[in-house]
């Protein structure tokens, strides 16, 4: 395990101490940079753009087949949206969370660092009375066994997804390939992903396929899992989520929020970085800002505020959010940069708070109102685990309202927050810790979920290189699109195709 | 796509030419041998014994990683348990076959390669009036429309599993980590592994758990994936399949025989051969049998019939039925010998044969029977594909008698085995294709599948290293155990394990 070291990101709260801006990580590298240690002027093979799992994963696979790569980032640690605060000796997940047997990419890195030894389970039944799911829907409140209420969603979530009579199978045959596949029918996707998941929500209603009670568990769901409104959010994105879960919810939130690891996300991209780090052909350079991407005469300059570098091939791993902040020479395709000026939505708050109350373990509450004055700040929030002193950490996640009020502009609104949830909240609040992702310059959000129109117009595009320049991003994965299983199938795809055409290139540095 | 060549292996049947052995694959490599190509005498980084994927992916990942790598294998073909034969432009699975985004792996390979595009689906709805399931067991015959079928089954085999009323999941709850794991609990696991799947079918009867008609779908399905009869088949790996099928029937028939490439297993074997000789730092040896392998002051020596190499490390890929053939010095551990003298029970037929009858393609056929002298040859037959000439390819597998009768000592049994399940393939039938992988010596079987009582005392040994031996085969993968993705799996740990060592090693061949 690599000692923590402080980064400026993440923020904790307590009623007490008030606000305090900056968390220890492993993912905080030092030195910051290493570049000096480049001996000789000749460019890199490769800079990778980004020190998320996309990049670490290039760097990784490019250094250990013998190519030199500067890894360039603007954050003072690597991750990206993935990374794991420690306070007191205990870890806190700020981003990107769960992993999945049937992940494979990322399965496999946990494998390789015998990590898979070592997970942490979510659901926790330890208190039978609060192991229920409460949910606040349109101003009323259900409660019921937490098993009582999966069963419930396992057959809505089936009815729901069923937009072809087939559980979306016409439409996504194969989850990882939705665009473009043998089995794809492309003027079919096409009609599906005009349609957001209110225009199914309305015609569920219409239909009634779905009962008021199922939805009010579902639609709170979607909001949680988007970071958005219904009318936000791309339904083909969730028939694909549907085909990955084989249609069972049960299975899917077992994917989705389940299993992570004991030692903590950036426990695992240190791993990463530290195997190519012992090639000793990888060079970083973090807290340093891309400013232009310059493909000229057969290299590739990349402008800096710490100075420009250059390299035979780029990776760009900006998330789709930002990537219009960097200046590309040539400019992007207009269908490239038209997809970089439309923004993805999930635009979300993930908080974990701590209170002196240890049923709270157990507990899942969901909440949600139509009406937008009157809806909640949070979608969700559920115990997520015990800590070493005895207090629970409560994990909460909303989304639909986003940046009308940051957490970090009025902390002291998160237990109220809470509270309007459930008023077990009020009692023995103790503080919160978060990344404010909806207000990070360098992600403009969370992970990304797509509005409607947006799939099918751009993931190809997204996915090709532009001249020496590689976009990889799990922001257009084929199979885990979003998560860090797409950040490593991308890494991985850039990793192999750089690779590939440098080999082939006469005169290129080989090994 | 590589030029196909000929095999020794692999056997045509025809009722007017008789019996020939030999066909072409793109599995075979031209030349056999490269090893003259290397300039020095120094040893190779690391000799993997076995070409099949397990070697194959270490070779590549080694090679990659800028190590010299020698594969030797005693077939003329890469792949080893999995290869595609060509026969008049059509493609042939002579072993391992269907692949699924599941098995993460595999998956990765796919993608890599850019053959995700390019996916077979086996069943098939073209012939709805024969889309059905035929089962004949204890002599009586059961028919019904797929659907029907697969809605039984779906419902039966959750049951069937249900072990211990949680599915399986108290005694597997990850199904990647059958004999250690965080949630693990060894005594239990210990306790199933006791049991072969005929005690369950004991119990199951015993208590009513499921009816003989369900019964009577699911016995042939078991005797068809185990290849072996009940009693000798591993009601924990039952439990660990039902596991990564979520308990779902059709979502595990998804997985196991559903999509499959279109270019053929040994095309993808052959883009992993490709990548690593593409680097120019792999050599080869086919039809080259290992007799020992010699491991002494820091450096093993493998003894050939063609002969000796030396290598810093050796990844032995020798599956569990043959691995006993090898001398070791130093020995292998007691536990590893005793481990290597019990044979894994995987000995039935795989055998595809020609139909003249194109509503083929869609029926799906079972068969078995309780009493050994009464019971059929081949435990299930369904349609595979559609030929160019428009006859049908049926795919057959059997178990349990096997050895009894070899299609090769009389071929013109087949159609004769085929008809015992149903006098429809008395008819039209034109010839057959297979490997004989229970008569082949070197695997001696064919995927391999556990007896009782095998799982948890040798599983974790099995994977130990012996001295600068790496031991790594599908046999003893963790997630898709005797399966390609196991054997990808293994293949990869193996290369990073001896990357990293030797990377550690001071004065070691450096790039």
């Amino acid at each position: 395990m690599a000692a923590p070291h402080p980064t400026k990101e993440g923020f904790t709260y307590t009623p007490g101490k008030g606000l305090k801006a900056g968390l220890d990580t492993e993912g905080a590298i030092r030195p910051l940079s290493s570049h000096a240690a480049k001996k000789d002027a000749r460019p890199f093979d490769t800079i990778v753009v980004g020190a998320g799992y996309t990049g670490l994963v290039a760097a990784r696979d490019l250094t250990l087949a013998g190519r030199s790569v500067l890894i360039v980032d603007a954050r003072d640690r690597i991750g990206g949206r993935t990374w794991t605060s420690q306070v007191d000796g205990e870890k806190f997940e700020m981003g990107g969370t769960w992993i999945h047997w049937c992940m494979g990419y990322v399965w496999r890195e946990i494998q390789r660092y015998g990590l898979d030894q070592r997970l942490h389970v979510t659901p926790n039944k330890s208190f039978p009375d609060y192991f229920f799911n409460k949910t606040n829907f349109n101003g009323n409140v259900y409660q019921e066994p937490f098993e009582t209420n999966f069963q419930m969603c396992e057959d809505a979530f089936k009815r729901f997804c069923d937009v072809d009579g087939q559980g979306g199978a016409t439409v996504v045959p194969i989850p990882t390939q939705v665009v473009k596949g043998v089995l794809v029918n492309e003027e079919l996707v096409k009609k599906y992903d005009q349609y957001s998941i209110a225009d199914r929500i309305a015609e569920v209603r219409a239909k009634n396929i779905c009962s008021e009670r199922e939805l009010s568990f579902l639609i709170p769901w979607f909001v949680l899992s988007w970071g958005a409104r219904p009318e936000n959010a791309s339904l083909l994105e969730l028939i694909k989520w549907a085909r990955h879960g084989e249609n069972s919810f049960s299975f899917l939130a077992q994917i989705l929020w389940c299993y992570r690891l004991l030692d903590g996300q950036s426990h695992l991209a240190r791993n990463i970085f530290e195997e190519a780090r012992r090639t000793e052909r990888l060079c970083w350079s973090l807290e340093t800002r891309v400013s232009s991407i310059i493909d000229r005469n057969g290299s590739v300059e990349v402008v800096t505020d710490k100075g420009s570098f250059k390299a035979l091939k780029v990776v760009s791993t900006l998330p789709q959010n930002v990537a219009a902040k960097v200046r590309f020479d040539p400019p992007l395709s207009p269908l490239k940069q038209e997809a970089f000026s439309i923004k993805h939505v999930g635009q979300g708050h993930k908080i974990h708070s701590f209170f002196n109350k240890p049923e709270l373990r157990s507990g899942v509450w969901n909440a949600w109102h139509e009406n937008p004055e009157k809806t909640y700040e949070l979608a969700a929030a559920f115990g997520d685990h015990t800590m070493r002193d005895g207090r629970v950490s409560v994990v909460a996640f909303g989304g639909g309202n986003s940046k009308k009020l940051l957490p970090s502009h009025d902390p002291s609104k998160i237990p109220t927050w809470l509270a309007d949830i459930d008023p077990i909240f009020a009692e023995t609040y103790s503080g919160s810790i978060w990344h404010e992702w909806i207000n990070d310059e360098f992600a403009e959000g969370h992970w990304n979920m797509h509005p409607p129109n947006y799939y099918t117009r751009f993931h190809t595009e997204l996915q090709k290189p532009h001249g020496n320049v590689e976009f990889a991003s799990a922001d257009w994965a084929d199979a885990w699109k979003s998560f860090v299983d797409g950040a490593i199938e991308q890494g991985t795809r850039a990793a192999y195709r750089i690779n590939q055409e440098l080999q082939s290139r006469p005169g290129s540095a080989r090994l």
